[in-house]
């Protein structure tokens, strides 16, 4: 770990120059993944020091003057991207070390991850040569990075802003789709790693960095194997004293594993120690991207919850039983109001088609009532000791069949409010709508509850499953005497 | 049972003459959930018989002559419907027996689901006074009947053409989910019956007539307590000696049994002995709308499949090692292709950026090489005896992405002409899209699909999960040594 301590990744992240080795100046789909796809990312955001094109044959690429070879740039570089053949880029890495290149990202992929031993041999070659030189190295087969403050991504259709999510990953295609849906849910991001083979910098050395980095709030992994598992632990240990990370693990089935291996060349632990080892040190494990972005989302909007007791609203009849057997399924309770509810509940709620229990089914009294009755209901909810959270389930087709849209408004507004008089967290739940139409009305509302940095849940299920992540991690921290950190923006 | 086997509910399914009680000449929202929404129902699917409004204040309700009761109404009344406070059913009830009514629905609710004694008093009064009178009784607390054929339907909303599956639902919230979340789907129904209390009727007597209904193929039940298990579990062990059929239990938690006591007034049943005598009687139990939904797709698209062996195609990198993951995960086995598929492979697959092995991560040499390289896949597919179907996960976002529309007319044509080469089982994955013009676009290339009559899946896991599920069915049928029925439209 002394080694890692001292490793400085600021001028990986913010790089005052960057060439890119293998961009062309024609056009079309298969350049746009080549090496022109990191110019365009770092054009998009803004890139404020020296972007250098390395082609033998061009002139300019992108309007932006371009290089024979990396010895031919003037001036120091501190991260040159690989994107070329596998074949060539041992004499590129020569050049790289004779410039006294900081940092190189190798795109190229074809190496160990390919289980041939002659192709490992090749990536051996490769890293010994730049260690010698001084140069750390991103991959190979990777994306490589994303950080939105520091100029870089490998797309142009990552957002521009920047945040407080720090993700690490494995894979490429899927650091890439957690970006890009997570932006979707408006999540936005400090630094992402795609790190491939990972044969120098490995996913503890990234982690290392985000552990300190004031800029990241909450962290995010994916990981297939661990190349120095016990490093790994450390630093996770060492960042849930202070930030929440969540870690999915691929390769969990003996299939999964064994794909692991034919694509990033590493083996895949046993799912038990990594289940065990994720607890002690206080990691919160999911299983889906579904789940890793949804937890990172609750963490980001929501206070870590105090019990595991929840009330349900917005269900009727099978609905309402639906619900509450996926909370529980998911490690909730859903449990009896007190007397002194149902009694006051039943002042304004008719017998017939409605439930004064948990979980309530009395959305006929509401819409009936309007949102006297509504804050009436969170008052008494607020002052239920049995009930240590709220969610509430609001159906779109409903809602789109139901309400015209000033009725819809005021509905907003008035789960907005009912969050601050609620007290106790409120997870909300726009489920997926079943026609086009109720779909962009759905991310409609799902924006504008966004834009009041509420969280909201495509599924009753993630709803639950977020609630029960955020609750573990609090028990980890409760345990271990650690104050609770306010990383998450209270609305 | 002996009383229930002579029971005939033809005349249920396919009334001669229909009234409905509580319609209304007031137009607006709370009418529509009155009685003019089964009237409505009725209308749109071309009632064959009389309809006869009963409201003592109207002289026509939606342009049909209106009775002030039943007693007033010609001719003889094969269905009643109730769509009146409990307050008011019993002298209506008494009605009904001087009529010689034959059934009875009570959509009203009110009564023993509320779990007030001296509700559940008046329901057994009325139950008395129709038993005498030789009336049987759907519900109460239920939306009744949805019989294409037979013209009944609690919404117009409902597909007016008929289909072979069969469903009974303790539950009309989510028997009206499933009609038409399935109908999205383009799954049509034979009969759909919401039973509500069950006070006369139970789930057993519907499955009676399911079980020797010409018209029902596939059959389905959403259960949440059961009043006559015994009698449940006798005729499903007689429905799956010839048709497939699939239970989703509501209420399997400490909550969610709680939940439907307050909803239908039953008790929950312990999960474990459920489980088990679904088993035994070759049940296939699932445990949300979406895998009810998408297995009784399956069942109705799909052959039985013969073995666990997939092969899976369509993923790169991390999103393959995800797919293997959640396929071995639901029990299937993604297993080494031969010797001989890998060898072939290797013949048209670049080493770099794929990975001839299962999972296939070979999409880059697929979009390459165009029809004819894909034709040769399915070809080594076929012929590798470790392969006994391929789940093929279509990514509409990439599509979107890369492809122009002549080509998506292509791709979707030679995915249809490789279902018939494969001579195995194909479970198509078409996962939702991020943007509205995607989703378009993956309902567009769905209904395609469904058009050549191909299964389609909303997730991987999703198709896995009904893999897995319609091979215990298989596997039930070989251990009894029951011929495999053709009960699914090969296409």
């Amino acid at each position: 770990m002394s080694e890692n301590t001292s490793l400085n990744l600021n001028e990986l992240f913010y790089p005052k120059s960057l060439a890119v080795v293998g961009a062309s100046p024609k056009r079309g789909y298969l350049n746009r993944w080549g090496g022109n796809t990191f110019i365009e990312g770092a054009i998009n955001l803004n890139f404020p020091g020296n972007i250098y094109p390395v082609n033998p044959k061009a002139e300019t690429i992108l309007g932006i003057k371009t290089y024979k070879s990396v010895r031919d740039i003037p001036g120091e570089i501190d991260l040159v991207i690989f994107s070329i053949p596998f074949s060539a880029v041992l004499p590129v890495m020569e050049d790289c070390v004779t410039k006294k290149v900081k940092f190189v990202h190798l795109f190229t992929a074809g190496f160990s991850e390919t289980g041939r031993p002659e192709l490992a041999e090749i990536e051996r070659k490769l890293i010994d040569l730049a260690k010698k030189g001084g140069i750390r190295i991103v991959g190979p087969n990777c994306m490589g990075l994303y950080c939105p403050e520091g100029g870089l991504a490998w797309t142009s259709e990552f957002p521009r802003t920047p945040g407080t999510i720090g993700f690490v990953s494995q894979s490429g295609q899927l650091a890439g789709h957690f970006v890009q849906e997570g932006g979707d849910q408006r999540l936005r991001f400090s630094k992402v790693v795609s790190f491939g083979n990972a044969a120098d910098l490995k996913a503890h050395d990234f982690l290392e960095y985000l552990a300190d980095d004031d800029k990241t709030d909450i962290i995010g992994a994916y990981i297939e194997g661990l190349k120095d598992g016990r490093a790994f632990f450390e630093v996770a240990r060492k960042i849930t004293q202070k930030k929440p990370m969540v870690v999915w693990k691929g390769g969990q089935t003996e299939g999964g594993a064994r794909a692991t291996q034919s694509h990033t060349g590493s083996l895949a632990g046993s799912l038990d120690i990594w289940q065990a080892l994720c607890k002690q040190v206080g990691l919160i494990s999911v299983n889906s991207m579904e789940d890793l972005i949804a937890t990172i989302g609750g963490l980001q909007r929501l206070p870590l919850p105090t019990g595991l007791n929840v009330a349900i609203l917005g269900g009727a009849g099978g609905g309402s039983v639906t619900m509450t057997d996926l909370a529980e399924k998911e490690g909730l309770k859903v449990p009896h109001l007190t007397e002194k509810t149902i009694r006051a509940l039943e002042e304004f709620v008719p017998v017939q088609g409605n439930s004064a229990k948990n979980p309530l089914d009395i959305m006929g009294a509401l819409f009936g009532g309007g949102p006297k009755i509504f804050g009436r209901l969170i008052e008494l909810l607020r002052d239920d000791p049995n009930i240590d959270a709220l969610i509430f389930s609001q159906n779109i087709d409903m809602f789109f069949r139901r309400l015209d849209r000033s009725f819809l408004d005021d509905f907003i507004k008035m789960t907005v409010k009912s969050m601050h008089q609620l007290g106790k967290p409120l997870y909300l739940v726009l489920g997926k709508a079943r026609s086009l139409e109720g779909e962009a009305l759905r991310q409609d509302v799902e924006t504008r509850y966004h834009h009041y940095n509420m969280a909201t849940f495509s599924s009753f299920t993630m709803a639950a499953r977020v609630y029960y992540n955020m609750k573990i991690y609090r028990d980890f921290l409760s345990s271990h005497n650690i104050p609770i950190p306010v990383f998450h923006q209270s609305p």
